[in-house]
């Protein structure tokens, strides 16, 4: 019934979330039906280091950076990302006239997530095993809860922390979250957002960038990730391996950002045997 | 349809939240439809003190306490009271199976605010008049989405902040907030609870609780009551002067707290005419 985009905004910093929201106002009255997922990257580490409990990162032997959360990392995300960061994109959507609803993934139990048991990081030149950490994968998303606010025309907007089957909050990766809602709520499109244009041949060269997936292939584009970069890719993957039939890894600054990630200006998986 | 009871928690030190989602579960096994409302005020005042914004109150001409709220403290609000405090509830709620949901005014345009043009606040021996406050006053509540979420089996789990109708976030009183809630909803019951007994002649004296507000009179309560009760016993009379048949101003603590709320221990407050 509705077309679906789901449209993930990066946490880092330098990204204004404020300018979107008369782009999404405009997607919106053109026919879409969004649904909007962001992080809290930037304001948890301006939090972690104001109340000194600065941020770290861990880093896997697959290259893949991921945060370290022990409880209290959990409840600075938390505050950063649910509190802050969700109130100010609602709050600027509804400035500009979009019903949005903020919703964490612990609220209505939207994004359960299998916790981590074990992760394995790079310390130094070894690698080490942590055993305590609070983050996990989305394995399900309650898509019943976003129809139910679609259909009553709100618009969703969701970010970490998720919530475990025994009801443990833990953190979880945007990018990979905003794959599997795209693809829970078969979504047509998925846009990955950030403030580099998408996947660059050259990670200090933002002409470089690689716009299409089906004509280097998926090894180049892999191999071309980096740092965060990489997780995008990821859940890029995981959405197109599931029927999404388009992602578009792209920037989220400018005055027309969401118009251009919307007609491709990025770097483009597509499910095979779909025309570019 | 849905006999709703909204039950405000208090946000002070002394309050723990957890032992109230099995007494919450309990509650809806017996019928009831409940819709959480909670504060912030200890989580805010720990965040604050620990990134060197230290609160501060303003007492009013009239005794009533509010806390200064600059934007940064408003945002510091935010985090605590929608991003930890919330978050913490809802978990704990699914942990005790109640299906809970999480939203601050802010979202849908839940709770529609006045922002306060000026505060009048007593600073040592003058009366100053404070215009930058982010602070208002719920003027209209949308009953709606909380309508949407309960039909669908839901619990709503509501906090401040609430946003004006031209989308400027603001602090309101958590329990006049509550109140507003339960005249929106048609609420045949409003609990206030905190970690005091209700009104009490004498503060000091915990065995000097009042009640019932019809044997005493108004004039006796509004007297009795001191610092954070005066604004209880305003959103208590705001309540049942717009039609809730029945306020308790009770504790939140030990383990039948709800039941014994419900039952009427406490301080209450009923429609004239409505036997007790």
């Amino acid at each position: 019934m509705h077309d679906i985009l789901v449209i993930k905004i990066g946490g880092g910093a330098g990204i204004d979330l404020a300018p979107l929201a008369p782009q999404l106002s405009a997607l919106i009255a053109r026919g879409h039906t969004p649904i909007l997922v962001h992080g809290g990257s930037h304001e948890t580490d301006t939090l972690a280091n104001q109340v000194a409990h600065p941020p770290t990162r861990l880093l896997s032997p697959s290259g893949h950076e991921s945060r370290r959360t022990d409880p209290r990392t959990l409840d600075l995300f938390t505050m950063a990302c649910a509190g802050k960061v969700n109130t100010h994109v609602v709050a600027a959507l509804r400035a500009a006239n979009v019903d949005a609803v903020g919703l964490s993934g612990v609220d209505a139990g939207l994004w359960i997530a299998e916790r981590k048991s074990a992760i394995r990081a790079i310390e130094g030149d070894r690698t080490v095993l942590i055993r305590d950490d609070l983050s996990g994968r989305v394995v399900y998303v309650d898509a019943r809860i976003l129809r139910l606010l679609i259909a009553d025309g709100r618009v969703p907007v969701l970010c970490p922390p998720a919530i475990t089957s025994d009801a443990v909050v833990v953190n979880v990766d945007a990018d990979r979250a905003a794959a599997a809602t795209a693809i829970a709520m078969n979504a047509s499109h998925l846009l990955l957002l950030s403030n580099v244009p998408g996947v660059l041949a050259d990670p200090a060269d933002h002409s470089s960038l690689i716009a299409s997936a089906s004509a280097v292939g998926l090894e180049t584009i892999r191999a071309a990730a980096r740092g965060r970069m990489k997780n995008k890719v990821l859940a890029a993957e995981e959405a197109i391996n599931a029927g999404v039939r388009r992602v578009t890894i792209g920037s989220a600054n400018g005055a027309d950002a969401l118009a251009r990630a919307l007609a491709g200006v990025g770097t483009v998986l597509e499910q095979p045997g779909v025309p570019a």
